[in-house]
């Protein structure tokens, strides 16, 4: 898909006769060409749709084009989004010091099949700062010091870095817990990577009380983080099949593999604007 | 979803701007409630269109939206067809001695989980007849005769039966080929279950040969039957993990699981009018 | 593999030089053929054996060979059991209402894909009395009465008919709790089939609620039923893949497919001796 | 598992009454300790045995402890080979400018995942150098010249530098075809990758081909390399799902996932001394 002039727009209304008519007529009012068009329809009433569109000129017919939307929207109260494809989105990756979920992504996005601009990648240890930098990526450094205050400290720094300045984060297996204060004060979506099982383990060493069930499967769940940290909306999940023949270490090697590519799979429909939250929900389209 | 008062429609056409506002303008213009779209352009710049429609009233309203259709559909050089969701596709089941895709697809009926009616179970051998009657089906033996003109004479026997009563044949593990001529003039989308797998083998014994080069998995494949039989569009494709320690026999049986639920899925999207061919290659909206 | 002749050894204990020469030698001296073994020792030191014999004469051979495995097993401190491969293990299919489980094992019975004899369906609703007896299967309606001893009476009048009568109970969605003392005294081991999640969802309506996360993935557990009956040790599991596009009824129909399958591979694998719980967990040979 | 005076025992042999014993009755005559053992007996009555020793002072034992194995082998007619678990198996690699197979066997053995000695890439394009270098592996370019005996020198000089020096080559998408001459010569096995769909497409552009036959999995198949490139016995196999939304170009990259885990398993089966040859197949231990 060229990226020049193509454009993706997000709309979430209740549902109601018209939307797609109104929207379709606006578009072709203007000689925009639809590309895809996917929507979904909740059993709770709620309407979503994406729609890829070709715009000749675009930055020159923006502004229009967001009058005219501006006016359905309206309309139909809509909730809407723009986005110019042509502009990556600013990703900064949080490892502690597990590499494989970081390295995946590095490695995807410098290969071209990840969308985005890594733009820095932050962590509490510096054990990662080489395989980072081989990557021309900044590895940036903030330790959680000593003391009461230590957490508020580093998060104080983190957000510095942070705010205005990206467009999503990442948690590639970091290891501290974030505050709410952090999640709501970041001002971008943050996506986490969890290790889940059937049934699942909850606290200390999964793998271990996964082995010790004999668990059959293991598996892995992309999601957003909110204030609760494992309940976000999920993105994406995926399980192998694993034996009573593999130990609890290898269960963990067999559960990054997993990791690695859920997380890369959530990370590109986001930065594809594929996932839209709905309550605590999401609708892929 | 209530089926009263519910349509579905496909479009097919060259892909090009305005399609969706002016078919959205169309039912907007008359009431009709949009109740999920699906599209998909093709790289080759053919546009393919679902649209599940809520049309109160809709046998009386159906000749004028016809014509409205009509003449949006002449302005786009379109094929296009309106289904009625209250009227349940006719299907004939055709078999031979296997009988696990057969009962799989009557179980699903009898349960409610494939919107279909099974109007004649039709088979070249008498094995099943117990087996299908048993559910209410009609089941119909016509023998494959000797001489040179067996087949010509089976398959007159069964188009009598078909032409015109039938909306859809399955072929679900029947043994014998299709002429040409038969899938010309049956008047009906003929879908067949394939075994397959990894890598392909074509001719006999094919599990037999499979365990020989040692497979690690085997599948099934759900098409449509053209004039070359293994070789229409594929509708739906699924495999399983075996072992060297499974016999031929049991590739065998788990080869049929597998059979089961591939040709269920390909039947049910048929039934839902969510498969369209394009060329020789499918798009499942 | 010809049943006739035909034993499974099955042998537990703590790991140690020695053990396979020694049961591998009184094996050798009898003439007896070892047609398969599989072991696996754990991290915590437990060792187990599963070996398919050959022994000609088996009936009149057993005693003497039962005599030497037992000198042995002393030796090594063993807990073994050795089963006839001819002797079907006689089960007991419990259900409520859902049929999905129950039809997929009577049918894989009748099909000879599943070599154990259904002696008995029991239910505490009478609606699937007719689809068993057409099986030609004894099914038995015990319905819980009210009172305060209702569940004790019903599970009473259960265990008289289950007593001496069965190798194995199956819980085919059945949906009555089953009381510690049930399962203690039912003198069989007892499967359970239970949908799963990731992540999981404990108490009622699991798939409204794994609809309400948008779960990507939904999935069923085959486990030994113990005290706590969601937590005994687990058999097999099994997932699919679903999207936002699927009701929360459509997820639970899928759901019903995972079950089939993964129940009937549980009581697959159980009924050839395959299952060795160890702890919480399952080693599967 | 502890690699210090650990070995892996392999046998191959006609299925006869007495192997175990006869071999386990060895080991346990010199305190050998059996850490695992896996055996699996064809239809066609051959038999194989993989089993993991722990030997005290096996550098020391291993002349005495190959004396005894040899007369039991020669009373059976075994084949068998004896691995010391702390010798690493030496693999080339060869590449042309596909990069995501190689990159995923340098990343897997850099963290341990792999047990092997990756001691070259060699390549007929110089692209990869740089990446390859990164990890500290020689990478060395022969490129292929022009002429009529092009070929016939590239594979000589290859064969110079790996003849006696690898224990392993490992084809990581390596675009030339080996001749016959070179597999018989290079003195080492030969693993390749090779992507594989339902059904398969042989020859140019596969991606294409499946793309236009709207495929609904693709897959990558590990397997030997015999005089007839993809025709040797099949090690591992996986697949993934894809759907009309995506293109021939997205397939190609979903398909590069597929081959980087199916690849680097068989490689990691391999280089554990799990894969025996059986004919055409191969039995996994």
């Amino acid at each position: 898909m060229p990226h020049t002039d193509t454009a993706r727009l997000l709309i979430a209304c209740d549902d109601q006769p018209g939307i797609v008519a109104a929207v379709a007529g606006v578009l072709a009012a203007r000689g925009v060409n639809i590309v895809s068009l996917d929507q979904h329809s909740t059993e709770d009433g709620r309407f979503f749709q994406r729609t890829v569109l070709q715009v000749d000129g675009f930055a020159a017919q923006r502004p229009e084009l967001e009058a005219a939307l501006g006016d359905v929207a309206e309309r139909f109260s809509m909730e809407w989004s723009l986005h110019d494809v042509a502009r990556r989105k600013r990703v900064a990756i949080f490892v502690s010091k597990y590499d494989h979920c970081l390295m995946e992504l590095l490695w995807r996005t410098q290969r071209g099949e990840l969308d985005i601009d890594v733009t820095m990648v932050v962590s509490n240890h510096p054990d990662l700062a080489e395989s980072v930098r081989t990557f021309g990526v900044p590895f940036v450094h903030i330790p959680r010091g000593a003391g009461d205050d230590a957490k508020a400290e580093m998060e104080s720094r983190q957000l510095e870095m942070l705010q205005g300045n990206v467009d999503l984060v990442v948690l590639a297996r970091y290891m501290q817990i974030l505050t709410d204060d952090f999640i709501e004060q970041v001002g971008a979506p943050v996506i986490n990577i969890h290790h889940s099982f059937l049934p699942a383990f909850i606290g200390a060493n999964p793998y271990a009380r996964a082995k010790d069930r004999g668990v059959k499967l293991i598996g892995a769940t992309a999601h957003y983080a909110t204030a609760d940290l494992d309940e976000g909306p999920i993105i994406e999940q995926d399980v192998t099949r694993v034996t009573h023949a593999e130990s609890a270490a290898e269960l963990q090697r067999r559960g990054a593999d997993v990791e690695r590519f859920v997380l890369a799979r959530a990370v590109k429909w986001h930065a594809e604007d594929r996932v839209i939250v709905h309550g605590r929900s999401t609708v892929i389209l």
